[in-house]
């Protein structure tokens, strides 16, 4: 954890007034938050169109690691999760709530960073924080955001609508995520070890910022509005590529082939992983926490996809009794792809 | 704890896809739950009006005891409270999003309940489950709801509204959650001295069942639509009825008068707080939980409040210089009104 001058303990917040001095700094961004921060309940404004709601709970020792987790960027990590699933169905987060309980280990001011680090991604993504709930906890730190979006109802997209011949793709580059997990879970073993021991990031700024303050794919959303293209299919990876293609297949009821050469992998990334004897296919396949959006559009939309900056095409949706497979670089044989995201099955959103 | 046959650890939930056999019972009530459970982010119709969002988190430990607490109450007092916050609003809760981080102490069975009252509370109030996330945690149990909610744009009722001379209304009855949370509390501590001790809950069921069960105030909500009322001001009181009507006046900028006589307490309520020497008034005014409605309405609707089953008129709205204040019951003194809710000033919502 972070060292503090004088931490506050949470014990003595009620002389601090907590929620006051977490929630001074909200700026309000979108004319459809009517009522904030303050009442039983936020209001918000909604003429037309679709909301969407999203909420996803990230958990100590779980999902992050106190000693090498800024707090600042777990607030944002904790924001950009949840807005990562309202752009993956094609819509624009509007509003948030936070709900954050926190063992008396946890000070004011580290309470206060992650504020910082929330109201910092809202302000990039121009989201709203609404309403929340701080409450004690017996052990651990716990972050609850639930975002709110909305979209053109003709517009919004499902993981349903993917047909045979679609093109696949993937936004940004894969693996990247879990590369810097594993240099940091490996500095943390050499840490316990000596703590004399200073870690070597050295060259790795873009694994590790991947893994500690990744960003939702919101500039894919605007070129999809900006070109006029409704993909047919979407899913944001935060559990691997194999598993969300999985996924998609299903519930479109279709099968897939993607091509292992197309996979975009970050250089870095391959260099990162080599440490650790990992194959960057196989991370780019299970590894998590990518935050990338997977989708398939009509092969008519080829050109224009193929020139977009950050996307690449990288399969093609078949008929179901094809499966789903993944052609091999060089040997070009057929695997069978596997649902073994990162996280264990009970780690599951719905 | 509830004991179990065979339960299923949670560490081999891939096996039984748990969210599958969590979610398999969920229906829709709502033509506006466009996409419910199993995509990235749930979509909702939301045609004219405004959409109301609030969120609570429940920890074990701080608010509830798994010792006593049935897990069906527990799911379904974890959706009472938040629904409590969009009546509190004047509107009507549509939608709710669950998320779950349990430790491998629970069983799957154990989740199973939980969902059983969270279905239970759907059915009853026509909410819908449409999203969420089950996530393993180091220790202890979490249950965070967010609560969707509508409600017609010149009906929605903040904590603000509250003028001079209005009236100050309260629902149903206080300070029974409270005397049923001392019962339980100390049939516990008889319980771990000698386990082989029943528990001697006769005669006590309305209490217990207001702390392990509570209901929102939906009928008072069906109510006012009924008579075409719109209160000027209302909170919901889930942290004792001084606090609650501390930051009614506040965010109202009023001051308040109340009467002891007139503050509704249950007499099964008095009966069990005789046993603890507790105050029935001390316990209506600090203790918490009781999610009934705190509102004001204006003095010309005095006759249809006044009629109206289970809503009692407690006192009125005065000049903010005149202070926030009780009339004690016998010798007709003012004493001020104290903020000191039930639950430490570290849990507060907002």
């Amino acid at each position: 954890m972070q060292e503090q001058n004088d931490p506050t303990p949470l014990s003595r917040v009620g002389e601090f007034g907590l929620i006051d001095r977490l929630t001074k700094q909200i700026k309000i961004y979108n004319d459809s938050t009517i009522v904030g921060v303050g009442d039983d309940a936020a209001v918000i404004s909604n003429e037309k169109g679709f909301s969407l709601i999203s909420t996803d709970m990230l958990v100590e020792g779980v999902h992050f690691d106190l000693l090498y987790t800024p707090l600042k960027h777990l607030g944002y990590k904790a924001v950009v999760v949840n807005l990562s699933d309202i752009y993956a169905m094609n819509a624009h987060p509007k509003q948030i709530t936070v709900s954050i309980a926190a063992s008396n280990r946890i000070s004011v001011e580290a309470l206060e960073e992650i504020y910082e680090g929330i109201q910092l991604a809202c302000e990039f993504y121009k989201v709203d924080l609404v309403g929340g709930d701080t409450t004690s906890s017996l052990s651990g730190l716990i972050i609850s955001v639930t975002a709110i979006g909305i979209a053109d109802k003709n517009k919004v997209v499902k993981r349903s609508g993917a047909k045979e011949n679609d093109l696949i793709c993937v936004s940004g580059d894969l693996g990247a995520a879990f590369a810097g997990l594993q240099l940091l879970e490996r500095e943390k073993a050499v840490y316990e070890e000596n703590q004399n021991m200073q870690p070597d990031f050295s060259g790795k700024d873009y694994v590790l910022e991947r893994q500690l303050k990744p960003e939702a794919r919101k500039e894919i959303i605007d070129f999809f509005e900006k070109e006029g293209i409704v993909p047919t299919a979407m899913i944001d990876i935060s559990d691997g590529l194999s598993s969300e293609l999985l996924h998609l297949a299903k519930s479109s009821n279709v099968g897939i082939q993607i091509y292992e050469e197309k996979i975009p992998i970050d250089p870095t990334t391959v260099t990162a992983l080599e440490d650790f004897n990992l194959n960057p296919t196989t991370v780019a396949l299970n590894g998590g926490e990518d935050y990338e959006l997977l989708f398939t559009v009509p092969l008519s939309l080829h050109n224009k996809i193929k020139s977009a900056p950050n996307i690449q095409i990288i399969g093609h949706i078949t008929d179901k009794k094809e499966g789903t497979h993944m052609v091999t670089k060089g040997s070009n044989t057929l695997v069978e792809l596997q649902a073994q995201g990162w996280q264990s099955k009970m780690d599951e959103e719905y």
